[in-house]
């Protein structure tokens, strides 16, 4: 067998057919359990999905992901009929709706666990491994944009398909640190210490006997979109700057150091680039999330943030180009970490996180909904957000006090689906002001969260509430209406 | 000045007054933030409390501990009015009504967590620590029957007033081991593997400075006394054992090694009483939870247990004298960790910890209500059951499906109050049977919550429910009643 592509880390054995994303296709069994690549939209396979979903066939899958993957997947594929069960997130117009009116079971789920879950059957004996790299061996390959779950996913299959993306750098290689967990009870302290460290290799390495297909193929991530900030983002990352800015000061954990993290999605893309507004003096700052957006690589370039620790690279079309042009100097402050590492209990604890998330609503004792509008219609999932929030030394939403032209109120008496409780948000923050609750009992941090959060044309409906609740009695009142 | 007591462990330098109760009380100012030792209701300081409470001064304190204290504060001291402020966890029945009725300001914590939390100033400075010792030295203490939040409470602490119990056993050293976890950004892994892994040594070391006064005590704890397992209480572990039995065999974390956590209280003994119908073959079993309770003391002298891991010795009075006849025995299977680390997110995640913990309701989609009835009236708090049901490998409500003689349901369409959402919940297991939701979308948990958990008298009423819900559709569908 000829070289795979003309890719100088390729090493494979021969026995391995190089084959076509409808050949690949015909090894993924009609109602198969896919364990796919790809978080934040980025990093996932896309020939084999596609050809899947013209193949005419009567499928019914169940498709795991590390997060979010592409059109290819969650729209095609979906739109196919072909996916039956999906888990943990989903991010499409098309899987959204399909999640909401049961046309697929879904379920979205903890990131950082998810991996553990797979590996431990909890979706099914997982039939096949389909990820995208950017080079490959015999016993091991490069991840393309992301790593995800990629790790878990291969190390769960039976059989593993490769798709090799040819317009993905070779270079990426140079972000990767794949560091292997293990499994309980004899799992191990991950040795990271500092958001930089790096503490793996560039490969995920494999049982060869896995690997039943290669495919090559040239197809980018579809880029992000962000929508320029508005007036209201201005004024949350202000509200923000200036919060922090003084909590740096009084809070002996940041006295020498500053590890963020922030939600993906144009807020948190727009809090990421107002970033420069907060007094850092001289601490050492760096990221420890989840995703690399556009807002970050301005920071690196003008030397903010010292690392940048991320899953994925969630970037622009002028953000990947940028990116790709230079990757061997971004490595240099970029790492890109299993999802289990970024969002692991250990790490976002250890390093103490300042985690910023938005959210779609927050009641008056400090839960949040940050999945179900109206409590039952999912938008995406929870994602990482409540392994930041769980773990992170301060836990911080960020919303506009409301939607919909200012028609919807999103601070209510009770959110109607409770993703994070009371117990692990320390902060909310919107464009009117900031709540802080910590130390902090129910009455006080729902008169906080009034006075300081809500947008004033509902403030007195908010109060009349509170009246209500308050005479009701109890620890955390809540009136008959709540 | 002479030895404190005649304990061997005796090495005060002569600077610090040995005083009475009550002249120790006068080192407490009227609004202090005190932060006192105990942790399942043993282990706290009794005679300063009690002098505070006796004292006949106006009196406005927070008063911080590790977990539930005994009734000298939250009775006694509660009782006098000088409590104002009260976290993270409390126990009695006059401070359940007191934060019911507001007379106090108080908010439930998670465990975890609440060390750093005090010790960043949350709940402001810390004046003064009082805590109770089995002996003491002029930089160092050994603690008594609770390890809980002591280190922490004793750093944060301006000034240490230190009650030497003479009734206590001095042999307690042999259980404890005190590790200090730091603080983030520059905290280390915690170097700890096996839940029998001794990491630090008997005592808690402070600034000599801080020492401000020494009391003799001879107070003992007041001793648990549990109600005998109802029959509800029987099928319940009847049907954990059932459970456990078949995971074991199918899950490969559970291949050589179970570690288990119990929550605390009489069905978490009855269950744990239990652990004997289990089937695990050959695996190491250990426990990795809280609290000793008297059911664990059997499985030790048995061999059941390899080892136990826990932050206090929550026993019966027939429990304390076995343990306390022969401690050097016990102590090679027992140790005692502060409650950052019995909690860890790191350390119950790496070990692969089997959660087991009691709840008020859960609901359709595995929400679950461990504190608030009605939602508003709290019961005790959160304590460290979100800490085990987070991190944990498999997380397991136990509860019996009614309440109140049956008539009171607690499989229900929507909970009161959130404390665990369904993105951490495994399996709910009732007197009726096991619902195992792992794996399995919104929809697919309702059916099997109601067909496996719920009392059959309520399921006519579920069903009819979920069928108006089904019919408002969405992705967790509920109805206008909900």
């Amino acid at each position: 067998m000829s070289r795979v592509t003309d890719r100088p880390l390729d090493r494979l054995n021969g026995e391995v057919p190089v084959v076509s994303a409808s050949e690949a296709a015909t090894l993924v069994p009609d109602t198969a359990t896919v364990a796919v690549s790809g978080f934040g939209r980025v990093g996932y396979p896309k020939a084999v999905p596609l050809a899947l979903a013209e193949s005419g066939r009567d499928l019914s899958l169940t498709v795991l992901s590390g997060g979010s993957v592409g059109e290819e997947i969650d729209t095609e594929l979906l739109g196919a009929d072909a996916i039956a069960r999906r888990f943990p997130y989903q991010a499409t117009p098309e899987a959204r709706a399909a999640a909401n009116s049961d046309a697929i079971a879904y379920q979205d789920r903890q990131i950082e666990a998810f991996g553990d879950e797979v590996q431990q059957g909890q979706y099914g004996a997982v039939d096949v491994a389909v990820v995208e790299a950017v080079a490959i061996g015999e016993d091991w390959l490069v991840p393309s944009t992301s790593l995800g779950h990629t790790p878990a996913c291969i190390a769960a299959a039976e059989r593993l398909v490769v798709e090799v993306n040819e317009v993905q750098p070779v270079a990426l290689r140079a972000l990767h640190d794949v560091y292997v967990t293990g499994s309980a009870p004899t799992r191990q302290p991950v040795p990271l210490t500092a958001p930089g460290d790096r503490i793996g290799g560039p490969r995920i390495e494999f049982d060869p006997a896995k690997l039943a297909a290669v495919v090559v193929t040239e197809q980018p991530d579809s880029p992000y979109s962000f929508r320029e900030p508005t007036a209201e983002d201005e004024a949350i990352a202000a509200n923000l700057a200036t919060f922090l800015s003084a909590e740096l000061e009084q809070n002996e954990v940041f006295a020498e150091a500053v590890r963020l993290q922030f939600g993906v999605g144009s807020l948190g893309n727009a809090l990421m680039g107002e970033i420069g507004r907060i007094e850092f003096g001289d601490r050492d700052v760096a990221y420890y999330g989840e995703v690399v957006q556009d807002g970050l690589l301005d920071l690196v370039d003008d030397g903010s943030l010292s690392a940048v620790s991320a899953t994925s690279l969630a970037l622009s079309e002028q953000g990947q180009q940028r990116l790709f042009e230079d990757i061997e100097r971004y490595a240099e402050r970029i790492v890109l970490r299993p999802a289990d590492v970024t969002n692991g209990a250990e790490l976002v604890r250890r390093l103490g996180v300042v985690a910023v998330n938005s959210a779609l609503e927050v009641d008056l004792y400090g839960h949040v909904n940050s999945t179900h509008i109206d409590g039952t219609h999912v938008v995406n999932g929870i994602g990482g957000s409540a392994d930041f929030f769980r773990n992170g030394t301060l836990a911080i939403v960020a919303l506009a006090s409301t939607a919909r032209d200012g028609t919807l109120n999103r601070i209510v008496p009770r959110v109607g689906h409770v993703d994070h409780t009371e117990h692990d948000i320390d902060v909310v923050i919107t464009e009117q002001g900031v709540a802080d609750l910590r130390g902090s009992v129910p009455r006080e941090r729902a008169a906080s969260l009034v006075e300081q959060c809500a947008h004033p044309s509902f403030r007195p409906t908010l109060d009349a509430y509170l009246d209500r609740a308050n005479a009701a009695g109890g620890h955390e009142p809540h009136g008959a209406d709540g």
